[in-house]
């Protein structure tokens, strides 16, 4: 196990009508006056926004709101909502949404109080500072709720990046399974493979004898293959939901990836999938994810027959664990497809002459040398054949 | 899942040499004029001490120290403590040490900064307020390193109590395997016998629909079914000490015990026997709960049953899964006693003729009303039958 910090200062509110507690946790964290963040009418029409604002009445504190999240939330709207909390001294961001809105409240908070553009972050500068933050999750999928990262896309170059930092933790998260049983099918299923990203991510390693993190990550993984059909045969299942968006964040928060090198190269390529034609993150990992796995899978096999046997219930082949280690990856890609995920690049609605540019966006963007690194390092032939195994 | 808060801020600084950061740490979180609280020569043995007093004279810090805390920390010490702190403008304690050392550290944090007697917070009175609190860990053992609990005996009458609060959860714990290699070996199979039961006490729930919890505890029990005997044959192990420090903070930071009803019957059972008989806590517990569960499994065989099979690796007796049941929990007894824990009253130094004295103090003590609740309710008859049992 390597040496490590470990760090998860956020207050989680779990469960029923927490949202009440909106005006309450401000206050306990000192906002006065709150940027609500959030994204399409959804949170409108539920009558969640209304709910929140009437905590924070109840409490007396002011806000103001700015709207309009998209999907691989992009930095136009991180620019109008730093210009607004500048004019109207707000001092904390509240995010009402999912990864989308929470990433661009981070982002927010942190540019707020920067000289420079906010940009800068992504492209590796240090987050020293940034606005108090407060979400109130409506998708359990990036675990952005728990984490210290944010993902914003550049329009010009249609770059995908991130950034990271404690200054942008939220001091508190909402998490009321019932705001995610109005979702669509697909959108649990697409929140369902992101969370499980995270943790083949995290289970993809060169570090060895970390065995805690591996069982943890294990752990999380059977909920989410027990739990993720049963929400999309029941999206009422509170029960089910609730399991979920506690695997979410434990799956994000880092608690379960510690002491080890992480992979991050399946969310790398899938990201200028979502950038190029904004498609779902996680419906885009779905197709990126066994595609990946069938690549580098000789890397390790016995990790790859590791999770076969311990998470899909393979048999052991000790003759030949390559052919356990190959179950398992069909094993998930058949999860993914039966919650109703996308498996090529067809029903992503990607193209497949479009994969020179993708690769040379994923190996050469925003000041990388050829390639990407992770649990293998892949270079542009590496990432070619990818994409074409996707197909 | 019912509904929770879950608040974990501690800053955890894990590996090699980090014992080295206690000054710059200090300095992080504020900390001015420190006192150092340890136990006995080991650390002073170690060269611990003299490390820490150099990290604080780097960092220009200003320290005062207070050793002698025994095993199942007393009061009479953390009055003491109380007393210097307020002599010399203490602003920050730093344990070195175990789960009594830093137990006895977050009472004195507390009293400090209160004007009654500290004994009121171990009555039930809320903590609100306490000096901050750095850990240095010399045992994986209590979790008290990312805990908000503490646990003392006051001399007057033997009770062993605890109390609780955010305000007492430390600033920064570092967990440096390193340092308890060596340990003899006997302390260590405590330690992994505390941790064991500080998941089992979570596992033991009456809530449904928990299976995230559930297999994170599962996951916990798994890594030290197979860590713990390998560091008592090779107690140099680092790799399986890391695992085990990790795993000993997860299983108590609450992580894998929010919204479930928990146990505790055998932590309150065994609380008698260590302030009576001044035994290890873990040997307390190793004798403790087998008894225990062998009492209640019939409240729940198939939660019994259910760990039996996936941490033990016992098969299911669909028929009689009672059997499956019993079968796991004999596997625990005879783990406990493959790393040398004690198996009956007579190892541990206990009397049967003092089995109604504590059964009293048990189920009357300090304000109870004839019985402990948790997963089952035990009467003043069960936990006399529960004692008996372990003679």
């Amino acid at each position: 196990m390597e040496n490590f910090e470990f760090y998860s200062p956020t207050c989680f509110v779990f469960g029923k009508e927490t949202e009440n507690k909106a005006g309450e946790l401000v206050k306990r964290f000192g906002g006065k006056k709150v940027l609500i963040h959030y994204g399409g009418g959804s949170v409108v029409r539920s009558g969640l926004l209304d709910r929140v604002k009437a905590s924070l009445d109840k409490e007396g504190i002011d806000f103001v709101e700015l709207g309009g999240v998209k999907p691989n939330p992009r930095s136009g709207l991180v620019y109008e909502g730093i210009d607004l909390c500048k004019k109207e001294n707000v001092d904390f961001v509240l995010a009402l949404g999912g990864g989308s809105v929470i990433d661009s409240s981070k982002a927010i908070a942190a540019g707020v109080l920067y000289d420079g553009d906010f940009w800068d972050f992504y492209q590796g500068k240090r987050i020293e500072k940034a606005l108090n933050i407060g979400t109130i999750l409506t998708i359990a999928a990036a675990g952005s709720e728990g984490s210290p990262d944010s993902v914003i896309t550049k329009e010009e170059g249609m770059y995908k990046r991130g950034a990271s930092g404690d200054a942008i933790r939220p001091k508190f998260s909402i998490l009321n399974p019932t705001l995610t049983q109005t979702l669509p099918a697909f959108q649990s299923a697409a929140g369902i493979t992101d969370i499980m990203a995270h943790l083949y991510e995290r289970y993809l390693t060169n570090s060895t004898e970390v065995e805690v993190t591996d069982r943890l990550i294990e752990a999380l993984l059977l909920t989410m293959k027990h739990e993720g059909p049963r929400v999309i045969a029941n999206p009422d299942n509170y029960e089910a939901r609730a399991n979920i968006m506690w695997a979410g964040m434990m799956a994000h928060n880092n608690s379960c990836g510690v002491g080890r090198s992480q992979d991050w190269n399946s969310h790398n390529i899938e990201h200028e999938l979502s950038a190029e034609y904004d498609c779902a993150h996680g419906a885009g990992l779905a197709v990126t994810m066994p595609a990946v796995f069938n690549y580098v899978y000789k890397h390790n096999v016995m990790r790859f027959a590791q999770v076969a046997v311990r998470v899909w219930g393979c048999q052991m082949d000790f003759e030949h664990p390559e052919v356990t280690a190959k179950e398992g990856i069909e094993a998930f890609r058949k999860y993914l497809i039966s919650i109703g995920m996308p498996k090529n690049f067809e029903e992503l609605g990607a193209k497949e002459e479009d994969i020179p540019k993708l690769v040379n966006v994923l190996c050469y963007g925003d000041g990388r040398n050829g390639s990407i690194s992770g649990f293998v390092t892949l270079n542009e032939d590496d990432c070619t054949k990818i994409y074409k195994m996707m197909v």
